[in-house]
């Protein structure tokens, strides 16, 4: 995918880093607002960078397109995600890894409200940004993907391709049914217990091998037999690791 | 999604079901090939429709552009799809349904390797080709979804909506993963194993609460502390389900 190989373009020195950043999010918040009230494919680069008070040039030293103002931390955000993973503990769950890791994509889009609740309606309406937003979504969850598969490798799961690529899925399926539920409330509904008990399903459902030196001991489940199969996994999940 | 409103056009009535079902494959395979070899975009309807022995006003009785001609049965697929999850018995376990009319998709690649393997390698270069595969991705995961929202809610899940999209989600990422591992191998590999190892995978992880007159009966499961997390799964579902 071309998205891969794609560079920020770099604000020349003279501002300050916050200072960049604020004139980054208000060429954002204007092309949001623009695209919202005259249409995304009429509004021009012109009229986003004078509603932000700077020139067109100034425009592009942030942005590449006006479809790249509107995701304007992607890069940083994925690179951020890139680093939580590689920096993970081995002893941690590989799939709980995972979603600590999307967490930290959800995180940015509670961060700024009223931009990710704009955005949203703006990529329901206008086809090219939401084939943008999947593509985004495409390349978080193929990092997940290759992150799980080199742990599950490790611990010799028979699939680690197949699982990894189910696992990740799974854990950005969660993401976005949190985040998705979360916009539609206007950005005012409280995520944090629906994000827990999103993640909380996706570890208790994927879970790996979780103790390889656990070989030879046994750990015994009783439950009944109408428990829910998501309880079930926790409860065992939690018993295996604490064996 | 303006996808979701599309009608096939019909051909008029003249020729036999086979005979329209022989050229529509005729314009496919023609419209693949020269998309292949010329160009996605330089190629005309008309070199596709003159490929393929006939006029353009006969491509257009079948296809309404040329994009369509590569995805020539993906409304019959979908309506099969759709038929299965509503003829499943309420007793089948909701997931498992879901896998079982996912092979349907499945089959249908099969059905024909080489136009499979040549759309993959298709969609792989063309932006437009690929959005739309992704499109039609998406409309048979939420197919799942509203489907496994319904039963996952008939038993009382506490989150079926959370519940039903990860697991939508995990049903489409393993008959991709499955299908792209069959393609990549230009359509020889055995794909059977791997799809049921696929759909064993995600039974596994998302079974739903599994009897609910189950209640009150026990279920004790031993295993050693080091099982993968997915046989511990396994063995778990089928001992609640012969309880």
């Amino acid at each position: 995918m071309s998205v891969e190989s794609r560079q920020q373009p770099r604000p020349r020195a003279g501002r300050t880093t916050a200072g960049r950043r604020r004139l980054r999010h208000a060429l954002t918040v204007a092309a949001i607002d623009l695209f919202l009230a005259r249409g995304y494919d009429t509004t021009t680069v012109d009229e986003i960078a004078a509603a932000a008070g700077v020139g067109r040039r100034t425009f592009f030293r942030y942005f590449r397109s006006k479809e790249d103002a509107i995701f304007p931390d992607h890069e940083e955000v994925l690179a951020e995600v890139e680093r939580s993973l590689a920096t993970a503990v081995p002893a941690q769950d590989p799939v709980a890894v995972a979603c600590t890791a999307v967490r930290l994509v959800l995180e940015h889009y509670l961060a700024d409200p009223d931009v990710s609740v704009k955005r949203f309606d703006l990529t329901r309406t206008v086809p090219s940004l939401r084939d943008r937003e999947v593509a985004m979504v495409d390349r978080y969850q193929r990092v997940f993907a290759r992150y799980l598969r080199g742990r599950f490798e490790e611990v010799g799961d028979p699939m680690p391709d197949l699982r990894a690529s189910v696992a990740a899925a799974a854990v950005a399926a969660a993401h976005n049914h949190v985040l998705r539920r979360w916009l539609r409330s206007g950005g005012k509904e409280d995520v944090q217990a629906n994000a827990t008990a999103a993640f909380r399903l996706v570890t208790g459902a994927f879970s790996a091998p979780v103790d390889p030196r656990g070989e030879g001991r046994t750990v015994v489940a009783v439950m009944e037999a109408s428990a829910p199969m998501a309880e079930v996994m926790r409860q065992i999940s939690a018993a295996l690791r604490e064996n």
